[in-house]
Order: structure tokens, then sequence, then C-alpha cells
């Protein structure tokens, strides 16, 4: 048996066994410039001109990763402001009083808080039996007053890349606008054949998430746009503040989530970013032919995301562990290789699911 | 003239010459806590549980200060997020259709963004000669669709206290929900007089934000509630994640702001507050006498907010000097005493004054 080294699960820095979590450590420079802009607010950016500065380069190496040289857009508290930013942008634009708003069942449940805040009708169409976006289900299910089409590349559960090309054809056809919701998968798909972004397919907004697989703080998200329109359609005006209106969702902002979105940029892309993807996938990949191979029923990966069918009674032995593990809707495990986790974590966690099962 | 240091205005941490920002620097002992939980996740709590715990005492501390013994609530990211959950549980909970909500015109910005979101009709209702809301305005305002009436704690422009228990008279009437918004006044008030929190009146939701006078870390708003039911009204389920519905607007979240809150309060409840309240009041009454002996035109400060008519080339001249000033909606000069202001900033500033407007 593997010897699992003795650590106190209430230390709150320790990522030593967690399994479940989308985000990850903070690279060193990330974490360094976090501590250094911990009190400066881009949300107020003539005050705080420096972080303002920093934004701006921010969201244009956000592009880059995306394929969009002249990106609109800003750092988000997250994939969930930015997923309710997209779907808000489309309805303010949208010609019809009664917008709807077609996503795969893969979606993340962001857009259900979007359809709850921003009164859409949200239509969820069944995945195809890989996991993937259905196109002929979804353009059943689009029509004339179809404000959005939501592709997801990386999906929460199953790590599944849409056909984004195919989506965007279907929006073209019912003047749909069109959202990818690569938070998650934004710093892993670079290194792969999907196509996904601006430059692959007609994509108006996109999600992808710095404090994910970018290796910023929290909270470091983003919000990107292919015009300046979509932008303007969601700022409020600003009194008291010496500057022009303001498109995101919250007020204040991090500067800590900006500043350190920045500086792991500036470390890892793109060679540090390629060898994290790879390194994730070889992990998922070994981890998912350790299940297969004790007879557990696996998900084959495609982005390094694991999910296999275990017992419960197994699962929950593993959760009192202190292994930090997670349930898809249908309660198969699910374990996301994101970049702290190690061959040696997984290793861990195999021979404590060979102990437990006996 | 007093001799101003020279002072690089790129320093993103400088809060030398920031007058502007309703947030301030954090406590010694907030910024520890930040960086010790820079990477926790306090949207994913079961994961990371022990940030989960300390947001529970966070929240129990925000009640203590706001009369509330058994507080319902979570750390926002600021008080916009806190403003729209306000009016989202009040628009899920109402009985019509058609939901208004009547605003004083001192409310912050963050109730029109609430408004557009959630399609709610904002009522904005002029104020009394003072800047506070006006109770028969609002009451003739308000009628059988009124879901939320809405009273500030300390206005954005000119600090003013709404009169909090003849509006929830008003509410009451109407059978409306009251929120208060408290977000920078939150933290002086309890060494006041005033009537504000849920102990002085029927109360039901309430904002207050640890990161402007409270000295945590951005991002820490705190959003109250005196049941659990509104929480409820604003949950949607959350796959994946082993925890129940999230009432938050964001999923993920930092665990920097729930962390620095709390060791903010520790370190400050509530005898730290009281000293910065005091300091932070006699700064803007020194600097509203000094304005006024100048002969600009000056709003009698209610809590540590200076508003005062200078002319726009001199407000201009400031900026340019470096100054980070901000102006209220009718283009005054609006200085805000937070607590990193100190009496040697503000002789500089008005030595500039005396120096730029000759």
């Amino acid at each position: 048996m593997t010897e699992v080294p003795v650590r106190d699960p209430r230390d709150p820095e320790s990522f030593d066994r967690i399994l479940s979590s989308m985000c990850t450590e903070p690279h060193p420079a990330a974490r360094a410039a976090a501590e250094r802009f911990l009190a400066s607010n881009p949300g107020d950016p003539e005050t705080f001109q420096s972080i303002a500065a920093i934004e701006a380069e921010t969201v244009a190496a956000l592009g880059e990763i995306t394929g969009l040289a002249d990106p609109e857009g800003f750092v988000a508290t997250g994939g969930t402001e930015a997923n309710i930013q997209a779907v808000h942008a489309a309805r303010n634009r949208a010609a019809t009083d009664d917008p709807n708003v077609v996503v795969p069942e893969s979606a993340h449940f962001s857009f259900r808080k979007a359809a709850d805040l921003l009164g859409v009708e949200l239509r969820s169409v069944p995945t195809d039996a890989d996991g993937r976006a259905d196109v002929a289900a979804t353009s059943a299910a689009a029509d004339g007053e179809t404000a959005l089409i939501v592709g997801v590349a990386g999906t929460t559960e199953y790590g599944r890349v849409d056909p984004i090309p195919a989506l965007a054809d279907v929006a073209a056809d019912v003047d749909a606008r069109l959202h990818v919701d690569a938070a998650w998968g934004g710093f892993l798909l670079p290194f792969t054949d999907h196509e996904w972004h601006f430059g692959h397919a007609a994509v108006d907004t996109l999600t992808i998430d710095p404090h994910k697989v970018g290796r910023a703080a929290i909270p470091s998200g983003g919000f990107l746009a292919r015009d300046r329109e979509t932008l303007d359609a969601l700022a409020v005006d600003t009194p008291y503040l010496e500057s022009r209106g303001q498109a995101t969702l919250v007020g204040t902002r991090s500067g800590a989530g900006v500043a350190s979105a920045k500086a792991a940029f500036e470390a890892l892309w793109p060679d540090g970013y390629r060898e994290t993807a790879a390194r994730a996938g070889d992990n998922a990949a070994w981890l998912a032919g350790a299940l297969g191979d004790r007879g557990f029923d696996v998900v084959e990966p495609e982005l390094p995301l694991v999910a296999a069918d275990l017992p419960e009674s197994l699962f929950d032995a593993l959760r009192e562990e202190g292994w930090r593990i997670a349930r898809t809707s249908t309660d198969e495990l699910r374990v996301v290789c994101n970049p702290h986790v190690t061959r040696e974590m997984l290793e861990s966690f195999v021979a404590d699911v060979d102990r437990l099962r006996e």
C-alpha cells in the first residue's frame, strides 16, 4: 500500500487532496502579483490607473489565446459573471421581447442563474451519446426568438468540447449570437486540434477563466467580445467615478485577480501552459487506465477530466479519508486533473480506492 | 506652502493621494489573512471546508454589527452584488408579475444595474433638501406592485443616512420589503445615534461591505437577510459541487475576501472601528472647515464625506497634480475621508488647493 502522508485537512492552503476543484493553486508569479495589488480596484479605473492599464493588457492577452486580435472585454469575477453577461448582452440586443437561449444540457449551472436573473427562457437540449452538444437538436430548438446559442469548450462534468463551428452555423441560420464557455478549457485547448475560439468560427462572446487552468489567483475570470457594441449593451453610467460606463456585473473589483492573470500569462504563455496541458492529459489518461483496470466504467477523457462509476459507499469512504472529490449529476466520480494534481496524488488516491473497496 | 513629497503615482499600493475611493487600505491582519486564503474558494464549500466555516463566522459578525442575532447571508463580491441580490430576492418573492422598486435618487448606481438585469421598474424619488430619502415622496411612489423599498445608510455622494424606521413604515403600508444599503456606512454607523439596522426597524435585507470602512481586502461585501426564505429565493442547484444551492450571484469566490473580513473584525470590533470613525469624522470636519474658510460652498458632512463646490479648472488642476478626487453628479468635489486618509494628506491637499487656485 502506498504510504499516505499525514496532512491537516483544515490547512486552507493545502491542495494535496483536492481532486474536485475547477480552480487550482496560483503560479508563484501570480501569487506575488496578487499580493502587490491586493488593495487596488480596477472597477474605479480613474483612481487606480495602473491596474486599469494592466487589465487592458490582460484582456489583450486573453485575445491572443482565443484568436481575437483586438478584443473587447474585462476581467470578471469568474465564469459565472462572464456567462451571465453574455446572456445579458444577447438579451439587451435581441429584437424580441421574449428571447430564448439554447444551451446544451451539459452547460454550467450559471446559465440557469442567468435565465432566472434576466427573465429569458432557457432551452436545454440533450447532448449526443458522447456528451457533446447535438447540432441537429440545437437547430430544432432554435427559432426566430433565439437571442443566443451557447457552446461549451470543456464541459464541467466530462470535459467535452462542443462542435463550435457547427453551432455557429445554427446561430447564423436564426440570426442569434454565439457564446462559447471555455471557462475551464480555455488554457488547455490551444494545445489541441479543437476548433473552439473567435479565430475558428463566428463566435460573438467567450468566457475564459485565468483562475482555473490559467493559474491566476481568484477572482480572475475573463469575458471577451468581438465587438464594442456588446460592452455598450451592458454598460451603466457611473456617477462619482471619473470614468465611463461599467460593463461588469459587479462594481468594486479585485486588483489581485487582474494582476495575477497578467503575471501568470507572462510566466506561462505558451510553453508553460503547453507543458501543464500535456502533464494533465497524461495524468488523466493514467487515472482513467487505473480505474478501468479495476473494473470501473470510465468515461474516456477528452480534456483532463476523468469520470468513472464508483459505488456510492466507496465514494463516501474516499471523502471520509479526506479526498475532495465530486460527482456528476448522474453520480459518477469526477476527478479534475488540474495543474496542482500530481501523479503521486493520483497514486495515493488509487491506493485508497484499493484499500477501501475491499 | 506645505511640502508635498514626491511619490510615484503608478505605485499600485500607494493610497497617499486617494481621496475618491469608497475602499481603503486593508488592515495588516486582513492582508495577512487574505494572503493565506488566496487560493481557497468559499463558493465550493465542500471542497474548501475551512473557508466555508470562516464565512459562517463572518456572517455572524456582520449580524452583530447590524443588530441581527441569527443572520442569513453571505460574503459578496461587494455592494453591487449585495444590492442586486436584494432586488432579485424581492422580485422573486413578489406576488406581482410587474414589480417595481422605489429608491431615493441618492441610491447607488448598482440599483440601475439591478433593474436592467432583473426587468423591474425602478422608481427613483427625489430626496429632501438635505439629500435624504423623502418619506412622503417615497410613500406616494409606492403601490401594490412595489416589491422593495430601498433606504441608504451612508449615501455615496453626500454620506447621508435615510430615515430607515419611517421607510419601514412605508414598506409595511404597501406590503413591500425593505432593503438598507449600508455598504459604506455600515462600519461607521454603530458609533452614531442613527437608526439604520435590523435592530432599529423591520429591515428585511442589508448591504454592508467589509472591504470599505471594515478594512478587509477586496472582494469582501456583505449581504444579510433576516430570514432563510430570502436566501432560498436566490438559490440555484449546484450539480457537481457537493453542497446545496448557491445564493450568490457569482460562483467561485475569493477566500481572501472572506478571511480578511473576519480578521479585520477580530482586530477592530468595536474599539478599533470606533477610533477609525472618530478620526474620520474629525478629518471631515477639518476639511469642510478649511474649504469653507476659503469661500467654497461646502455641504455639511454627516458621515465623513465632504462635498464642496470647486471650479472645474481647479478640480482638473488637482487631478493633474496626482490627487485622486471625484465629483458628485452635480459636479461638486467629493472627498471620502476613509481610514487611509490622514490629516497630513488633507493638509497637503488644501495646500495644493491654495497654490493652484491662484
